[in-house]
């Protein structure tokens, strides 16, 4: 069996550039120097990494961009979905490596404080990656060429992931001599369905392939190329924005506190949730759809 | 490799057939109008959804009477592993849409109030299907045909999903507008083996093939039609009623404490557990049995 | 895909020689009578079952020598990495049965006394098992033939686990009359991706091929026969010994602070721990052979 | 300082009376042996245990009506607030000696089936106590004479406790040769402030005194004999059942969620209860009884 | 026993004087509309609640300015410890009226979409609060007059709590018509000793007294007036700071992670602390200065 | 109220006189060089304290006897309750200052590597003092005079604390430079009632009094001299001695459990544990002492 027969064969060359065209449309709320971020289609927003030549690598002003961005995107009515790739050769090459340099060389000669410092610059990357997560609207990551490192960490706190068949994936930490710590290692064996797989992988720093990354659970969906993944990416894309903002929405604020908690806490929580929100008049307007066979249109949110 | 290679050559008509006549064997305490309990073999039982005219969907009734139905059979000592089925041409449609359209129209002005009076019925739906897991025997759900919305829900709180290869199914609640509140959330992800997939499939409502639910890992198993998922259900099913009844309760109660639970906290609690329950006589019979090479006889639980 | 296509073709009778010559070098501290403990490789220690006459059954000695041969490698500098096999036919038969009759035949009337005799017994084993968890270096399992029962508890307690063609497996508990007390039920579901295939084996105590450990998640890789699989299982531990001690140790302990905590607590986790091991020589090392490319060689630890 | 000067001086034999007098006055539903159920008050309901012969001892019908009393309360819309007491000379003399020799004896040879029943037992009883922690609505009990053993679990479940003078108390299980499985060991430490003290008299058994039972926080009021008790309980209970029905029950079912849960997550929970709840019109009848001075009329609920 | 007696006499007009003298210093980063910030000592940071026209109620600035203040504070080297008062004639009356009725008129027809704007607003309030818990200094809050409503939110969230004699407290949510969901319901029952006392609080809104305050374990010391409470604050508060910052504020984070995890967990996450703090320069000046009587002088942090 | 009042006035010289006689008893098995035990009556044991000219100091074979004195205690059948004492002038003076000079001295340049390193001293005195909570039978601390420091840590993982009125406290920890790590900051806060006042005492390192420990909670009775301390500890000791061990063993195992998780799942955990134990004899003994008023006599445990 193969996940990716389940693509459509809408993917072709005018859907693609469509999305390419369309990215000129977010607002000035969303200009950065290390994102570029477009609305391909109504409610779908898409956030590039911007520093091709530096193989989108990770450094502050990057973490502090996405933190801003997805922020704003966590309230903002006019999104409902959002993707994320990388411009150039491929997804990113994780952290930069002058910025660890600079941790390095941070100018303390106490442990101790230098701890605190330290302290310091990992909560804001670690805050910095869970503004992904804790942004309400579900987020796709679409990776193509390398992701390594920091890139792992960032996919591990997205909803959902796709890449093409030129992809190939790194838990780089261990290489640079240090435990990764905004995320992989906390996230990446919940995702996941083979605890000794995602070990070889983080203890050696090894390669792996999209197979691999399949087979481990860590991607759902291998396309042939770049362009047939964003092209599946902005159809996912678009069947989530299409959907009840409050259904989808309180789905995955369920299912993130469903993670960390025990499942008769969960069943509180969502009771304690649907008491408010299954007075939504989006039901309504889902069972009505439903009936007369239309396409529902659903206030903003 | 094929999971499915491990059925045995024993499925044939008069097996299924066997299974089919002796439904009406089950004491008047499992009189039920949604429900059809049956004892297809020694300490076997079989609960059929039983309004195939109505695509077996979740209504008021239903609920109470899976409750009914599981609390019993939690201690009934003719049972050891329970089989799940639907009538008809499916397992599931889901909750019933008169049900739901209920839930909307309460008479009650006030948020607050009317807060209160959804909760209960989503406490009262949430323990009808948690009454399945706390059943001590292990429940197996075959699913043919549609599975649908509470159908996801129902079959997260068995122990054990086989389906044939007409089986479809489809985490609706996004589509009805709401956020699913009776399992589904809470214990889809933990069941399984690829996040990535599993919000895809919440977030989008779309259907899914067996395939697609083997490699996730929410089936174990697909057989070719619903005659031999039956069998090789009521196979599984006796092999299981075959053992210690001491052992495999223990297992179930052991098991779902360790989800919820700390690898630590659940070694103390095992480890508590088995203070008594090794000096069962179940343990010498066992032993005993593997020398003989005889089947042992366990007394009733 | 075949995650076996990743084996490097240099597993060769060569290279398995030098595994089995080299196997003498382990110092006194490490003699045990039902365990064999060599280092095939620098940094890499290879711990056999020595029972091959009982098929390396688990008898008291054994738990007892497994747990101050694991407590002694988590601190000892030479050690990098571990590898578990079983000499003879198979891994291991699991609990020795001469050892269970003494469980039930303790001489004690009262069933709560005979109740704390046995909790102590379990909690022995209990913590035997859990120093493999417990010990800060990679243990990787390497399974062929026989691995029963305690086998599987034991595996489980690993990080990484291959096995060879010839391999089968059995959760054997339920078989002798008992709810498995030292680990399966408890680690098993959770390093897993297939909850219902995981509950079948526990509650059927049938055997399962090497196949279906991969799909399930239980294994990571499958190898022609025993020799490509002590090849393999050296390649990775070599590997994996090259890396920084600092970086793979703080993984590990890192990964299984994370499986048992919540993902927010455990980024508070790795920030702490972090905050000192950032400081670490290491990482400059790391840097500096990333840019001359040559092999980093990391202080003892 | 005496916390029994915040009484106020409308202790009277008058308004005791009151409440016997109106004790008649509960409907049908809250039928039963052991209990008698009354409304001395307006949305203020009075449990009494009514087996003064046999010192209001628990036995299986006691836990039986318990558990359908309160389960019954929990969405009654007049009750409020709930008041416990023990008719004749005290509280509860515990668990009924006849029904422990009962459990003691069961029928059943094999530990391991006489553990499945014990648990059953065990857990009916712990079913029954929690009951009153699920009530959505104040708990009061009031302790004069006796409160044994299971009486202490009893109030350790219910949200307040005052006490008269010639109040003693004792955490018996100890002296009846078991550790107390009802709620005692779970709930006295986690709702007072002395471990020390609370720990001596769980291991000695011994008696203590209403001075000692507040100091250690278990009660927070004693009052002069068990009119006053009844008086001061009651003028409570009015108190609270004069407030938003909504605020009250929001707040008794947080507490208890976030007794249990993480900071951080019963914020969680108390943001998605609020969501729906702060849209009651309870707040703004609130808002505007607090500017013009007047009582407010909260519906039922 | 009274620990008021412990204040050492040295409370006197010029030592109070002296602090409001020097209210002026704060830099103009701590700039606020709704809060007044000095250093009344080295490191001594002092926020005053500065709206006594309004009896300090807490409208939206005053929430967005105490999580500017707090986290400023937190990574702020000058600042060891912090004091928190109310000017004028008591501390805080609590949520603002006006902005209440702001949250009940959310222009908003739909329950669902409303109930995602309350969201925002009670996390918004959460995180405001929630920044003094995580301020890495220890936070003294001194409370004269009135402390009601969301003030009872507030100094749940602090490390130390004083009150002078004419203070007087109140838990006002419920008259107010809601459960209190910014801290109080979450924090107050875990920092306290009478979980009886602290639910009769919570359910009745009655006022309560420092004496009950004390007996609950809410406050720590009750001063004869405002200048002695301001003057037994500022003596703690300068020696706190007088001690090693990496100690202080090392103990609580580490506190804070106790309190809300299991005691096993704690010793990790303090080993993994300490692995790297115990390397700082603090151990080594205060054993130095321990031998020679003299104070020692610890760099900033 | 005062709780010193319980105290029965069989206090005198020859009771306090013969436990210093028969402090010669404990076997060999017992025999160490920083503590001294013996057995005052019979099933009670009495660690002292053995180095007074060291003022009790805590080294590292302090900590290490600690350990191999509570882990043969755990199963010793002799043994059904410890006391603790300091001989000498005081109970310890905390941790010893030599002591802390060699972990600031490691010899390792590499702040990661000396990490390593102080990680397994940190935990072995953890494990230390661990095991006196993890010992199965009550252990009550009995302090006179000093007791600073690490000795909070320890007599935090007691189960009762008595002190007589010459005795005086000090969280000394912030005053050597470092946040407590041996237990202070996970315990203390737990078994009290006024995180305030904890938390004041944690942060300035002050001495502190007996009756501000009992008003506290961290103590449960104050004593007039070492002797009566010593009179009132073995009485309690001796009491606890005359009970089922069953019923104390498992009330502490218990309210351990309980301590570290939720309501629920401690309920669960006592009916795990009760389903075995409950079929002691120990119940009927009970039983019949009560019928017969003769003290029982019950087996070794």
């Amino acid at each position: 069996m193969n996940l990716t027969k389940n693509v459509r064969p809408l993917i072709n060359k005018t859907n693609v550039n469509l999305i390419r065209q369309l990215s000129s449309s977010a607002d000035s709320d969303y200009s950065f120097k290390t994102l570029r971020v477009s609305v391909p289609s109504e409610f779908v927003y898409h956030v590039e990494f911007n520093r091709p030549e530096r193989r989108n690598a990770m450094n502050p002003s990057f973490f502090s961009e996405i933190k801003n961005c997805f922020e704003k995107l966590r309230y903002d009515p006019d999104c409902r979905t959002v993707l994320i790739s990388g411009k150039g050769k491929g997804f990113t090459a994780g952290l930069d490596l002058t910025e660890l340099s600079q941790m390095v060389s941070i100018d303390q000669e106490d442990v101790g404080r230098k701890g605190f410092q330290l302290l310091k610059i990992i909560e804001d990357y670690q805050t910095s990656l869970s503004s992904i997560e804790k942004c309400h609207k579900p987020v796709i990551s679409l990776v193509h060429g390398h992701c390594i490192g920091g890139g792992i960490d960032l996919i591990a706190a997205c909803d959902i992931r796709y890449c093409s068949k030129d992809a190939w994936f790194s838990v780089k930490e261990v290489d640079v001599g240090l435990a990764a710590d905004i995320g992989t290692l906390q996230r990446f064996p919940k995702i996941t369905g083979n605890d000794s797989l995602v070990r070889e992988l983080i203890y050696t720093a090894r390669n792996f392939t999209p197979e691999e990354a399949l087979k481990l659970g860590l991607v759902s969906l291998i396309t042939d190329d770049q362009d047939s993944l964003l092209a599946k990416g902005l159809e996912t894309a678009k069947l989530i924005a299409s959907k009840s903002p409050i259904a989808v929405q309180g789905s995955k604020i369920n299912l993130n506190f469903s993670r960390d908690n025990k499942i008769e806490d969960s069943l509180k929580f969502v009771a304690a949730w649907n008491s408010g929100m299954l007075q939504s008049e989006d039901l309504i307007k889902s069972a009505m759809a439903s009936i007369s066979k239309e396409q529902p249109i659903f206030s903003k949110l």
